[in-house]
């Protein structure tokens, strides 16, 4: 039994911080990259792919919409081959980086309105993902377990590994309770770790009500900014680590 | 006897258009592709790309100073590491748009005023090329002729191509004449198709004053902006073509 | 009987040329000028409100989304406050530039998807508006004639002026003709002209069907691309002088 | 005796957080706000102004070069004329800003390299100055005393104040002591509380040498980040009020 543990990373930009990479990259096994749309810039990439480098932290390629002022964040409407050309530009540009520093880029996740968007719209996941698949056929696509993401990646018999929250309450659906709503957000560390446990031994997503949704539970997402951020990501390593789950970069599994 | 015709591409910005990239794909046997710092953006890449790819003129990756506004002609003072994690990041953009496009980036040319800069200062020329090699060992720089550019090349045992321009005038020591001196500019299609036979044929540039100095003359660079540019453009193709001198991608060559 | 003529200019950026300033400064009478999210730069900025005030052509600001490459054409959401942060800092660059070349900023028109969006949503249209009126009370507010535009500046008790197509049809409930449906499009320069005339004598929108919609017919938009635009916007103010009708910059009307 | 505190402020830049705004609100009297070319944008300028409006600290634009990457520490060539469009650009979004907040841009401060080359140029300080003065007349400019800043304030017959360095050495010819070199900073708060009640008291610059170089000690510049710099900045404010200095927004003075 083994599983991943994911964060967004390089999300600086320029002298501008953000999030806690350093505290990160001893936690996580798999980094998700900015490629400089939504965040990250060329000096941030290649320093943050050198840590993970350095670490054995597995790299991947994080694409956004071109929003810098608003993260990535922001809904943008792009025809199917605009978007797919905007992931191809970062993804390649993560690729070059990588390559330039010895290593290898791994895995590929959707950033922001971006993920948003396509864990609800297959079709425009299928553009992503086989715009990365047109990159490089054996990239590991990192999906959001039950949704539109998930589909699109089996429709495309991608490589792919499923993803789910250590600090999100699910719907019985397998969708996140949205922020705002009672059970939304999950604060405490020793709790975030004893549901990761659950989900990870039971391959399934256990909903806020207790229901067991089977899903590929691959990779954990872990966070480094809010106020209990790096301590869930703590409690979610060590918690596993304890029940004797091994902690590794994802490896991805192809559909049939 | 064998010479390759470049010109610049790619250097739309969204809904912007510029140059001729048209007429001159009928026209050069390697297209120097804009990487969205200076100019370009995923959509023109893809589009550019493709046409070089259909016609078979063999595509390079064209990096320049971040700084669209001033179309990378301003002089930006970076550290070496951040230039070569910049031309890099660009340089890798290419290449993922290649690769998903079925094709390669086969060569290398700096652009606007990171080109001028790194004809007079090899260090800096050697962080630029230091960096795409580090990406791409077999890469073609396209160097121009008799400049910094060509040493650093030369000095990292790199595989390399000279650089001639069809539209300009050459002092004694192989440098161009300033713009706005006379004999700066050819505006004569003829005069220039015929400067350019004399060039390949005798492996040299011939300075204005007639002098002659022996310079790898691989590839001669064209322009599509400008009211003579394509016609001078086409006279130079004849003109080679009508001397029995081949046209093909330039294939670069090793110091040593 | 008067009526204004605008186009939107100065959607140049750095190097690269849009639409035809030139030619349009001598038809129109006002100019909504670009304020750098959407197109535009500072130079830009300069060379079109200078060329403005010398022919004696009303100046307004002309802001869109920050999204250059997309050259505002796609819809972004963002909260009213943003927006209206966004609109105020455009129009106060476009005022800075006004008062150093000597002259003033008289209208206000939202540019591309901000526009769209802003004709169909009355609190959206508000919102930027009521911010251009925070920067300035007393400028005129140039809104599609009939939309939800238009409503919010009535709401607002706003000086305003409404918009009509000289280049498009409309529908019977005053909306245009959506793009690619038959009868969407004008492109004889001898219908546009006469049926702009109709329309400023008749002080109405006349549809496709012949119906004639009330409406305040003060300015028409005339554009600088495509092969007809030119051309229309000639034999536009050439059938309305030949009318009789005064062609002047906008004066917009307060609702009461 | 009176003294006015600045500080850059509103150098966030969407998401992106820099600096201790907060915390120097409550030291200053004078904010420079950045404008949105080499940090801030419209909604990060609209909450800075807004806060310093609300506490009664004084309000100044604080232009820098389009470079949000190189947070316009980078130095970049432009003819005089783009550097006046483009500080004119920049103001006018400050003080339309400003006027929707219902406050005022009282001065006008460069930045970054932008400072650092009027600082050595007077004719790139005059460009820059005599374009804001384009745009207000009575503009307060704040100027690095003894510099060419200062001498080009003075060739405008403008309204200015003279700025000194709360945290930095200087050399016996009022220059700053190189970063690196040993006398270059000052780190101990008590140290620059002191340096500065004498500089203010003597109405001249202090050099390290003990060398009193008569200076217009209008206003203490303060900083937000580094590990002293708000302790440092409390120390000036307490040191200056106990000896009876009143401290006050810049009212500026005109040479003659």
């Amino acid at each position: 039994m083994h599983i991943d543990l994911n964060a967004d990373m390089g999300e600086a930009f320029g002298d501008w911080r953000m999030g806690n990479d350093g505290a990160l990259l001893d936690i996580v096994t798999s980094a998700n990259v900015a490629c400089g749309a939504h965040a990250g810039d060329w000096d941030v990439m290649a320093r943050t792919m050198t840590q993970a480098r350095d670490r054995g932290v597995g790299i991947g390629a994080h694409p956004g919409f071109p929003d810098l002022q608003g993260f990535g964040r922001r809904r943008m409407s792009m025809p199917g081959e605009s978007l797919a050309n905007l992931v191809i530009w970062q993804f390649g540009a993560a690729r070059g980086m990588a390559a330039a520093l010895g290593t290898q880029v791994r895995h590929f996740k959707l950033h922001g309105a971006m993920a948003n968007m396509a864990s609800e719209d297959i079709e425009m996941a299928r553009a992503a993902y086989s715009a990365a698949l047109r990159v490089d056929p054996d990239v590991i696509l990192l999906v959001l377990a039950g949704t539109a993401q998930e589909a699109a990646a089996r429709s495309l018999d991608a490589r792919w590994a499923g993803e789910i929250f250590a600090d999100r309450g699910y719907n019985d659906d397998a969708t996140l309770v949205t922020r705002g709503q009672p059970g939304a957000m999950v604060h405490d560390p020793n709790d975030a770790a004893a549901r990761m446990v659950a989900f990870v031994k039971s391959a399934a997503i256990i909903a806020n009500s207790g229901r067991q949704i089977p899903a590929a539970c691959d990779s954990i997402c872990l966070h480094g900014d809010g106020p209990d951020a790096v301590a869930i990501a703590r409690a979610v390593r060590a918690g596993l680590e304890t029940e004797g789950i091994t902690l590794a970069p994802m490896q991805g599994h192809r559909p049939s």
